[in-house]
């Protein structure tokens, strides 16, 4: 079997994930890790090569699809348009609102280029994505509900980490369960930003520091925090390592309608993830689409794709045949 | 705008529903109701136009759609071929040992009608099949659970019925709870028949009929209930009618996985239905599918499809752009 070439741009809690997951899929084989670091400085957890980003060029003909495992601020609004002139990639753009122009200069490059580029993909942008699709498709008189959690906010647990006299925190966001309940009641209830979840905050405070202070100031925090009900619990450096040290994350899409003659039937339609790793399942949900981009290459198609673009079928490993004797 | 034109063949719960979920979608309109009555007997909901199924293919260029709304068991492998030589169709087999059979005879009728027949849709098959190979293609090591209910199953109420004695009887199947808190658990049960689902039986008896002669027959048949834990409730008529007239579904699909160097991380996709009425839901799914359809015939696509070969895009009534503003 001729397997899928895979390398990965950037080696940092995706890029690992993207690493393992590869290793999960007997059709794939990994090529080569790029890095923008000292390339003898990165060492891979199954001792693939590393390379630098200079060399990246060179490779071209070695890779089937480039992992783009970049951040969405300033990383991937650059590199997804410069690579997908060269290579089929994949990246996990997540800055909602950019989009539509992340979108545009994407499909640009990879029509100029010739390849298949697909963007946001992950669990949301991705899979919740999906999941809003699919339910909105099916219930047309009805109401969409999105709650994140439990899980590990990277960018809330920085902010708190900005604060002076923190030493490290972690924050979880939490959906709130009786929100949850109603939605799930069907009593399509217009829920507030406090209303659907909570943020739980575990502080390590620096030596000395005005701890009634920091609380004050994470829960007054505009934007972050003010909105919501936070609690902050400040535990020492080992509490922290011991019982936060992982990136859990998950949550939940919902939808709610109604259909028959009067609107008279009600049902539920719920999708929902647990995950240990937000990283690497987020790399698995990439890695499946990896193979979409080869074969959807390989097809001929050329442009910017998401996840609303790419038939089911060309996520699986197994045949047609296979999938609808097993599967469907 | 042009409206999609949709026909129905068959007028029972299943298309009722799709007459009702015609109406909740803009971009579609009711051509005509066919049926094997006689069509002064069939009153639709809406008033929609009935006509016998020997005006059918006079219709044809009134219809862009044609919805096959009769049963899998002798209907559709007869109807989804002949009917995909002239129309688009869209089915619901749900036979899942002949699938391969039908998909092979109804291929080969739409690409010589050179027509899109979407066969298997619903929600299972359909999107707990599509749940299935999305949670597949992302979590490759891992296993799958699909939990059926709490919900009416019309096959063995039926079977209630040919009981002599059974007046009148519905039938729930029901999930065990601990069956499933162990899954959600990713304890990777190995799960018996009798460990996944129970099944709860209300039954209309005669008048004197034996009762305890009548539930020793439903405990003890084969396939239908000897391999389960079964309730019994004997209620009367009144009963049956005031608490137990819906036709309720649903269900779960489940699957669990691990990730990381050493299979470290768990995780878990959920997806789950819960649906007051099972015809309805299933009528609203096929009718998105009917948009696909319609969308990938005039794009010159032909032959059999399930969902697993429709991007979700086609599904939707939005613009790829409204699409990636408002869903992704």
């Amino acid at each position: 079997m001729e397997k899928i070439r895979i390398g990965i741009m950037g080696y940092g809690n995706l890029g690992r994930g993207i690493e393992c997951a590869v290793r999960q899929n007997e059709d794939m084989e990994l090529t080569a890790v790029f890095t923008r670091r000292n390339p003898s400085s990165v060492e891979t957890v199954s001792g693939t090569a590393v390379y630098g980003v200079d060399r990246l060029l060179q490779k071209k003909d070695e890779m089937d699809v480039l992992m783009l495992c970049g951040g969405s601020a300033t990383d991937l609004p650059r590199q997804t348009p410069e690579y997908a002139r060269h290579f089929n990639v994949v990246d996990s753009f997540d800055t909602h609102a950019n989009i539509p122009q992340h979108f545009a200069a994407v499909d640009q490059a990879a029509r100029e280029g010739g390849k298949v580029a697909m963007i946001s993909v992950g669990w949301d942008p991705g899979m919740f994505s999906l999941n809003r699709l699919y339910a909105n498709a099916i219930l047309r008189d009805g109401k969409d509900y999105t709650f994140w959690g439990k899980g590990i906010s990277q960018g809330h647990s920085d902010a708190i980490r900005r604060i002076p006299g923190v030493k490290d925190a972690k924050q979880y966001t939490i959906p709130v369960e009786s929100a949850l309940a109603s939605v799930r009641a069907c009593e399509n209830p217009d829920l507030t930003t406090r209303q659907k979840h909570i943020r739980e905050c575990f502080v390590v405070a620096q030596e000395g520091a005005d701890k009634a202070r920091i609380e004050q100031e994470i829960r007054t925090m505009p934007n972050y925090f003010a909105d919501y009900d936070t609690t902050v619990h400040f535990i020492s450096e080992e509490e922290l390592l011991r019982d936060h040290a992982g990136i859990p994350h998950g949550g939940l899409v919902l939808r709610t309608g109604k259909t028959g003659i009067n609107g008279e039937n009600n049902h539920v339609i719920e999708y929902s993830l647990k995950l240990d790793s937000n990283p690497e399942f987020t790399a698995c949900v990439l890695t499946a689409y990896a193979r979409a981009a080869y074969r959807m290459s390989r097809e001929g198609m050329t442009g910017c794709k998401t996840v609303f673009d790419v038939a089911p079928a060309y996520l699986s490993p197994m045949s047609p045949e296979e999938m609808r004797e097993h599967l469907l």
